[in-house]
């Protein structure tokens, strides 16, 4: 078998069988094709696309290029969560101790933020001395003790996309359907859960700006895992404005926990809610009919709170940030943003938001750059808000003053205004599962 | 400028801007674009193309990337003449001494035979003695003196092309018609001369199989040429069927003297004489009214002949094949192939008896093959042919006998008959200048 011949086939439009697909992946990894022909390779991917049944051959074979993690030392079924990034996604910090707390059982690798959009792994670290690279052994303890674990990416999981990620990142062919979901398949198929929920974000903020791409991305996402084997299901979720108020890294926990408090915004909470009831069903400890009061029983009676509670002392972080979160280290300059017209908040560009948050330090313009994890944005007026001049728009926190005046144009420029009340925002749009797609 | 951003920009169908052009060809010659990202790029510009004033640009920005050599030591209008590659296509050694003798001045240098195509540095060096590497100054010298030098591709020329050619090459990005174009003409435009002949060829044994295929490459080159400051015409000849009755590289020099003596065969002379004409047209010696006559006239008096017999002699050749061309070496075995059934030869395979010619060692596989000069095929019967069972189809010469059943076996393959006589074959199609298309 050539690679030359595979490539040839690509760019005419054919589909590769089952063994072309195992000997590309696998001899990419081995080094014997060369960047530059799987370069060229993936170029005619994104042209000429992969059906479904490539796609989910290709994921296979990316999640056998390293170590697959047995999770079978768990006790109970094992729900893993994805989000496809957005700005202020703090859902997995909410999402999780409240399955927890259910009888879900969540061992989680989470990723590092990049450009606009922030990471689970980052926002952890923010709590002082939480620790996310535990042993195999120590991960699966932290699990069956208190419901849930969440580490940072270990061991030679899928060496395939690291390689063919690092490759797309540099020729242009990251935005590719069948390549985004079969780089997140095959990592959450080589962490082992038992079921897998994913939150495809649409709009200005995430990867996927339109619905129909959002859409179509989930279903080549349920495809792969359900080819695998995986109960999964993909909830089509809003990330036109940013979710909740709170943006940046320390910032987000806070927001996180006032949410398990039952005090967070209302927006976040819908979304975490839905997010929550469906790992609960996915997972089998509860129906269509009773996973929503599950939730909020969860969360009322703290039992949630104390999930989260218990995997950060776990996991050696201070947990007194937690039971007060004014003791998170502050941003050492903060500054307001005010509005310089009236009227009702009809835009917010996320991704924008997400830049300006960026610019302040809360996120990384290159994999290399430090974060400050007490810097972001606390936005005070969100969509469908009332506006007069002279409010404040939002809070900008720094560790220099000098970082405002870039952030502050970036997020002034990210707001629109209007004189009617625009309508009210749609939070999450549908659901994606093995049966189809069912618009909520 | 960082190259991402151009892919990218190529990989939404946008038109690449000169500063751009030249910055990405410098940079990938100079090693600062890596392969990996000139290969995503190529497999771009397969799927979105170039437009006119993008190929020219690209094709002056390679044919800077290296020496352009400056001819006006040589007196006279000097006209380059380029063959898109057939089989049993030794046009150049009876075109350029014919047009020499009649005052355009050649100074050409050829490439060698690849797979199923022949080249003309390999044909000249079955003459025993014939040096292909000339100094500068002996190449003028014997180019005044002559009126033609053929020699192989010297000094640092278009190493763009070199470079891009080899990861093409890899990467089945080959066939792509503005990376032939300007593949081609950055290698006639290096080399130099006032005005530019392109010989391209359509049917089974070309590159370009289809007749809409040809012209658009013609275009394209001939737009390249004009936009370069060259006046430029491109012939459409035929293809589907080897031109004259021997493929390989003696073979082939015997056929080109037979020619010149005015007994070489009628569809290579045709052919020929109109690309001779062309010649002198292009060097302003001939009108259009006057060329042919002066073509036949230059064979006729033998002075083609004579200056192909003066080029051999300059460059160290044995004239004596020339004058005797029974004094070749010939090959060890010979075969005939005879026909299996009767009827009229309605089709024959250029590309398959070409390969059948390589398979007896007149050509390469691979680079670095080694070529033996004296085999190859004399073709009996040829398209339009009346056969019976049992004739010979052509005379196998190799230096081997077990080199003949497969070559056999190919060659009968590439023939195919039928009971009607099929109608007389067209040798030229149309010629393409700075007018647009003309059909013949």
């Amino acid at each position: 078998m050539r690679m030359y011949d595979l490539i040839e086939k690509k760019k005419r439009g054919g589909e590769l069988a089952d063994e072309e697909i195992l000997f590309m992946i696998r001899s990419f990894v081995d080094g014997s094709i060369p960047d530059y022909q799987m370069s060229a390779m993936l170029m005619a991917i994104c042209f000429q696309g992969m059906t479904e049944h490539e796609t989910a051959k290709m994921t296979l074979a990316m999640r056998d290029s390293g170590d697959v993690i047995d999770l079978s030392p768990i006790h109970g079924v094992k729900v893993d969560k994805h989000s496809t990034g957005g700005v202020g996604d703090k859902t997995t910090l909410i999402v999780a101790p409240i399955a927890a707390a259910c009888g879900v059982r969540i061992a989680k690798m989470s990723g590092r933020g990049l450009g606009h959009t922030g990471g689970t792994i980052d926002k952890l670290e923010s709590i002082p001395g939480f620790r996310i690279a535990l042993s195999e052994e120590e991960f699966f303890d932290i699990v069956n003790t208190t419901g849930l674990s969440v580490i940072g990416q270990t061991g030679n999981l899928v060496p395939a996309d690291k390689k063919l990620y690092a490759l797309r990142d540099v020729t242009a062919t990251v935005d590719c359907l069948p390549l985004i979901a079969s780089s997140i398949m095959s990592k959450k198929l080589a962490a082992g859960s038992d079921a897998i929920l994913l939150d495809v974000k649409t709009g200005s903020g995430a990867f996927m700006k339109t619905m129909e791409d959002a859409i179509r991305l989930a279903e080549t996402m349920v495809a792969i895992g359900e080819h695998a084997g995986k109960r999964t299901v993909a909830m089509i979720t809003e990330m036109g404005v940013p979710l909740g108020r709170a943006i940046g890294n320390s910032l987000e926990v806070i927001e996180a926990v006032q949410t398990l408090k039952g005090e967070g915004p209302k927006d976040l909470y819908a979304v975490c809610r839905s997010l929550a009831a469906e790992m609960m069903i996915l997972a089998g400890v509860c129906d269509e009919a009773s996973a929503s009061a599950a939730v909020d029983d969860a969360v009322t009676s703290g039992r949630a709170l104390a999930a989260l509670r218990a995997m950060v002392a776990a996991q050696g972080g201070d947990v007194s940030v937690i039971n007060d979160t004014e003791r998170f280290a502050k941003a050492a300059c903060r500054y307001e943003v005010r509005a310089v017209q009236s009227g009702y908040v009809c835009h917010m560009d996320a991704e924008q938001i997400g830049i300006a948050s960026m610019k302040l330090g809360a996120g990384r313009a290159r994999k290399e750059d430090a974060l400050d994890y007490s810097a972001g944005i606390i936005l005070q007026k969100k969509y469908g808000d009332k506006v007069e001049a002279g409010d404040v728009l939002a809070t900008l926190c720094a560790g220099r003053e000098e970082l405002f005046p870039d952030a502050a144009a970036t997020l002034q420029a990210a707001y629109r205004f209007a004189e009617e009340e625009p309508s009210p925002e749609q939070l999450i749009y549908a659901k994606v599962d093995r049966d189809g797609v069912t618009k909520l």
